[in-house]
């Protein structure tokens, strides 16, 4: 059981969305954050930088986009169903766009590699959550 | 000149979007995540708290999905048009909401009359970058 | 293993630290942004919110010193031990602040009790990065 | 007025800070968080990246903590003075490097010039706080 599992069953109220679509996708925002920032970072120490610079931008707007992400979604007091689309959305775009770019590096670069599999795996969570979200 | 006109300026690729409208969200996204963060803490010492928790709620997502906008729009290198705007999408979303819930209290604090014209004109300077992105 | 692990293993550099209290430390602050984000959430919604605004607010600040304090550590291309360390102090001091004041609330709300856990496991994981900054 | 003071000036508690280096602070830590984001952006797509590396980290960080920081010190319902001195602390640090950094490169980039007077401004805008929380 996850900290975020556990927190969200001790929420005093109920929640709007699909428990277990909801706290797989924190959890990978949160981890997802952690990992393009941990690339972003990797990249920047290797020699061929200049070819990583796409990699770099797209990782530090994933780790941003997925702790706003991952914020939002924790917060279920209010919780507003229509906005958690939206940020959901860009969020899933994020995560596409970055891993696209990773998975290009892959082959040369190890934390390339793992960086990707951790975007798609945040990008297929927020398909989960938009899937929620709409029934 | 604000200090993100002055480094957009100085930064050695030429910028993708319109530069007044790039420079008026990214101030905006900044200045109304400090005001949302300032209003959620506001409305949590006051009497009628009960009433406010969406508006702290929608304060906290504001101000979060604002930083994440803020950065993103600063991030020139490598600019990516499709993903700035989503990410702007959901901020003008989240702008919109925390407006309107704001704009219910700001008779009663002042501090959420406040944080909604912040809101408001972060929300506008939102569209004005959609429009210039859809150029 | 870890993601966090994984990343620093792929790196191009020598780690600084110790990489077993560092990946500790890295996780414990994600994990501690999340748990307090969703805990400053829950509290929100309970029916004696007003005895809880001290653990509102030492939530808030615990969840943003953590997300700082994780990238910080994160990034190791050019990390700077004494940057480090009073960063992973004013974290430590959060999680200790916000432990003890979220304990006082354990035996109510369950959500308290499991965010008080989460952040003395970070505060203990910011000593022992602490201890080996010193070495 | 900037926004902060207007925001602190309708808070319904009494500050516990001098309200003059407080709103400061807060201004310069959202300011410095901005340019700084931009100058590690900026930084990325020069012809001599490579030598900007330290640069670029010192910024993130710097970047990361302003956030944390001006958070820290917008939220006054439950201020913990002796928590805030140690979070100004380490922005003070960050702030401190990150211009020492800057000003190696402000001969020869322009956002380095910029960037490192932004920091220099939040550097003493912290230790303003500091003197005044001694208090």
């Amino acid at each position: 059981m996850t900290h975020a599992q556990q927190m969200l069953e001790t929420h005093p109220r109920a929640l709007q969305v699909d428990a277990g679509a909801l706290i797989a996708c924190i959890d990978a925002c949160f981890d997802c954050a952690q990992t393009c920032t941990a690339c972003a970072d990797a990249s920047l120490a290797e020699p061929d930088v200049e070819i990583l610079l796409r990699c770099i931008t797209l990782c530090q707007n994933c780790s941003d986009v997925c702790i706003a992400t991952g914020r939002v979604l924790t917060r279920q007091t209010e919780f507003v169903p229509e906005l958690a689309r939206r940020v959901v959305e860009a969020c899933l775009d994020a995560c596409r766009r970055c891993a696209e770019e990773c998975e290009r590096h892959a082959h040369h670069h190890e934390h390339c590699r793992v960086s990707a599999e951790e975007c798609r795996r945040c990008e297929q969570a927020c398909e989960d959550v938009l899937s929620a979200l709409a029934t």
